[in-house]
């Protein structure tokens, strides 16, 4: 019988890939644990021998709520491994969300971690279906709370060290997370083993093959500094463990701990938000801990100018990179060739970047008609890669709109110059719409925020009869005389026209001043509620 | 409607996306010819356009027959991508072979270089199926063949520009070569969009990651030494692209051009095998170009530590690979970590090195069972991986043999060290297998060829009723006494034994003397006919 073995892309491959070679390499949680692969192997087999013996095998779904630990890292395999879904809970999330998608992800088992217990427990009476409830904790005093299947050392202590995980169909669902929106309730977003696969070998080689120092290579120490329930941790967990890299995993994100594990475990590797490196580089310990080895990617925002330079001047090589919840989520990457070649570099490496291998991006107009590659013409930022979201999880009419057309619909307008290099310059919700132009609202603020006086801007689009709609600018002003500063910041619009920053269509047809813009419950400026209070002619001039 | 993409795994995508970031990268054929990828892109597309008109796609089959040129990547792009299959034609087989591949593969047409034509125009009457026939040449003024479609050149610049390339099945056959052993015919061995696609990120994803300046990075100069008809080039062809490298092609290999071309373009990366690297080391013009910013892979037979050595001592950059046609063909690397760590780093670059990421490596014994990572104990080396050739074309038996119990057999006899390095220590048809031990022919006669006097040395195995086989030598001897000649070879393989770098089932049963090894037709020791005649007595002692 001819017997050809179809490989499949499967998250366990990846795992018994690094373990050919890097079995005796180190996998790091915080001051607590330190593995080899070999023990990470087992841990995950025994891990498996548990899920199997509480019935969770394929179909079923395991949900966790934990900081990012080893154990985590174990559950990225093993769950998946056994064929059941690894739904990451977004511990940020209020009680009343975190609950919605649960429920919504028809979670069979949740693992958590005794510190979101307080918030689990008030749940359990609403969550629709039986869960089983296994306690992750650092204490070996910790006490299981009744109705739990016990604590996770414990179990796997006693668990069948030589599980045997099957094979199975690539396209089978490995991993479900929620993303928010400003509106409306949690979207499920899926991956599957083969994208997860793909996803992790398409980031190595885009990061592996950077000249010098810069990148991904095998010599690195990584350490994730965006939480393991936001997309996979970004799938860095992946792509380090094929690589059979040394990883930290720091627990519960606090600056100092963050800054002892680099200095202690020499991480030369990570990944964060602009918010979490700023908040590293003002800790006090800061000064002390040289950064001078650690490349960071930096995702999630833009990442900004003075952020940049602030980390460049303390030696960390930073740069951006651009993704979202919906495709897995590496898109592009700044262009690391180019920041080591060139004299001041902080505009290449805050820039969006340049698609990764495998990643298709167009910038179209409404009609899906290709925009001019010229670095000034914008329009929405389509997709396609072999690791896109095909669509949110029970719910058909939002995945008709991410997919229109073929192509993923990012929801973010850019321009792109000829060489790819892709620039984000809004939301598509907040761009205005005027005279068949689209004025960046973000282009707007960013010039009307350098007039004195002015502490807070808002660019928004209102309906216009003649041009679609038309730019207004609502402003929250200092101690300034409020004619003089309305006049300074339609000069300094009209100077930016002139000089060709912004287009003709851009100059605001009225300026509304407020005490302060009304904010989202994140903090973000609540640009859909000012568009209703201008409409319903509750704003002044 | 829901749209989602489902991206297919097709080489198409490996242009495509190299077209965005590097649309102005180089492309040069020798002296003759300096594209861009963007340029490229149009010629692909011009090809799609005469392949189509001839009706050459899905399910055709397009035979090259070309020195190594932009012409042939060309056709490594485009004739996969109308949905045909490459049947790249390995031009150094004899005439008969070529005829025998072409039939057997059904060629549909054949682009072959005016070189090639004198080879191919006494062939075409026994050609079994009617074959479009399109001439390739590097001047202006070559006549066309009667009976040739015409000219490639011609062609293109005739061709619609505008080809759009339809998308299909990942698993859709598009590659096709012959390989062949000492015994038999030719044998098909076929590869998907998928499988070269796996290959070409598999193989960056392991040389990109390798700190400092080694394996290969975005700022590196490819120029293949290794023909475009053995295994796709070893798939760098479309490493090379996808990365978006200024890629050399060399025409036909003379060591007087390819020196220059390493000079003039500044190559930085390349592959061949040991010989040829010798040639080029050896060649007077060799002297005087810098190969100190050159790294070389070097694949197809052991790496000599000598010619490691000599090229270390230019300053080349060199490390082994192991794999074959039926891997795709890359299976192993030399440890390109440790190498740049470690003061003499001979033996780590002509090891056979390392399972690159996604491959899995086994040694097992006849029944399939691992054998100890010891590095001592041997078996045969198997193999998984997502780019393995799934058979032969129309050869049941040899497909069978060659993916017995589900992993596909190298015939490569091998040690592993727990590290996961690999050594291949003999060829399995080629290995002794006495009391239980296997006793590798290689290191036998490794130790008997530094006796003085021996000119030639083969160990092969014996049937012997108790022992299953037993060793025995056969030497060519110099101007030496036969009986202490016989008397020193047995004691230097005793004092291996002693040593321990022999089992004791090692020392041969007898020795016999002969004027010259048999040879076979290509130059190999031919071991098959070695045990034939101690079969039949026609060898004495």
């Amino acid at each position: 019988m001819t017997q050809a073995y179809t490989y499949p892309l499967l998250i366990g491959q990846l795992l018994r890939s690094a373990l050919q070679t890097s079995a005796q390499q180190r996998i790091t949680y915080a001051d607590q644990i330190d593995l080899t692969y070999a023990d990470l192997e087992k841990r995950v087999k025994r891990l498996g021998s548990v899920l199997s013996g509480l019935g969770l095998g394929k179909d079923a779904v395991v949900a966790v709520m934990d900081w990012d630990s080893n154990r985590y890292l174990e559950c990225f395999f093993s769950v998946p491994m056994v064929g059941a879904t690894l739904h990451t809970v977004n511990v940020r999330l209020s009680p009343e969300q975190i609950l919605y998608t649960i429920n919504h992800a028809e979670d069979d088992a949740i693992l958590v971690h005794e510190d979101f217990v307080p918030v689990l427990l008030p749940l359990l009476p609403r969550i629709t279906r039986k869960v089983h409830l296994i306690l992750l904790t650092d204490r070996a005093d910790a006490v299981v709370p009744t109705g739990f299947s016990g604590e996770y050392e414990a179990l796997l202590a006693a668990a069948d060290p030589d599980f045997a995980f099957s094979e199975f169909d690539e396209n089978t669902r490995a991993t479900l997370f929620y993303t928010t929106g400003t509106t409306g309730d949690p979207k499920g977003v899926c991956y599957s083993h083969r994208q997860l696969v793909l996803h992790t070998m398409g980031q190595l080689v885009a990061l592996g093959p950077i000249p010098g120092n810069g990148g991904v290579h095998r010599n690195d120490v990584y350490m994730p500094i965006t939480p393991l329930f936001h997309v996979h941790g970004w799938g860095f967990p992946y792509a380090a463990t094929l690589l059979g890299l040394h990883q930290v995993y720091p627990g519960r994100y606090e600056p100092t701990r963050l800054l002892a594990l680099i200095e202690k475990h020499g991480v030369t590797f990570s990944h964060c938000v602009p918010t979490i490196l700023a908040m590293l580089l003002q800790a006090p310990e800061s000064a002390s801990v040289d950064l001078s080895r650690w490349k960071v990617i930096i995702g999630g925002a833009a990442l900004p100018e003075g952020l940049a330079r602030a980390a460049m001047a303390r030696g960390i090589d930073v740069h951006a990179a651009y993704g979202m919840s919906e495709t897995c989520p590496f898109l592009t990457l700044a262009d690391m060739v180019a920041s080591q070649a060139t004299a001041d570099t902080a505009l290449i490496r805050t820039a969006t970047g340049k698609p990764i291998p495998m990643v298709q991006l167009r910038i179209v107009d409404p009609e899906m008609r290709d925009v001019a590659k010229d670095g000034i013409s914008s329009g929405e930022v389509v997709a396609r890669a072999p690791w896109l979201t095909q669509g949110y999880l029970k719910n058909t009419s939002g995945t008709k709109d991410l997919w229109g057309g073929g192509w993923l619909h990012t929801g973010d307008v850019g321009v792109m110059t000829p060489d790819g290099t892709l620039r984000i310059t809004d939301r598509l919700k907040d761009v205005i719409k005027s005279g068949g132009e689209w004025i960046s609202s973000l282009a707007l603020e960013n010039i009307v925020s350098t007039v004195n006086g002015v502490l807070e801007v808002a660019a928004v689009g209102v309906p216009d009869p003649r041009w679609g709609e038309r730019p207004v600018l609502v402003l929250a002003l200092g101690a300034v005389d409020v004619k003089d500063a309305k006049a300074e910041v339609s000069a300094a619009v009209d100077a930016a026209i002139g000089g060709g920053a912004l287009s003709k269509w851009a100059a605001p047809n009225r300026i509304y001043i407020v005490k302060a813009l009304p904010k989202t419950s994140v903090g973000k400026i609540d640009k859909k509620l000012i568009r209703s209070m201008i409409e319903d002619g509750s704003l002044s001039e």
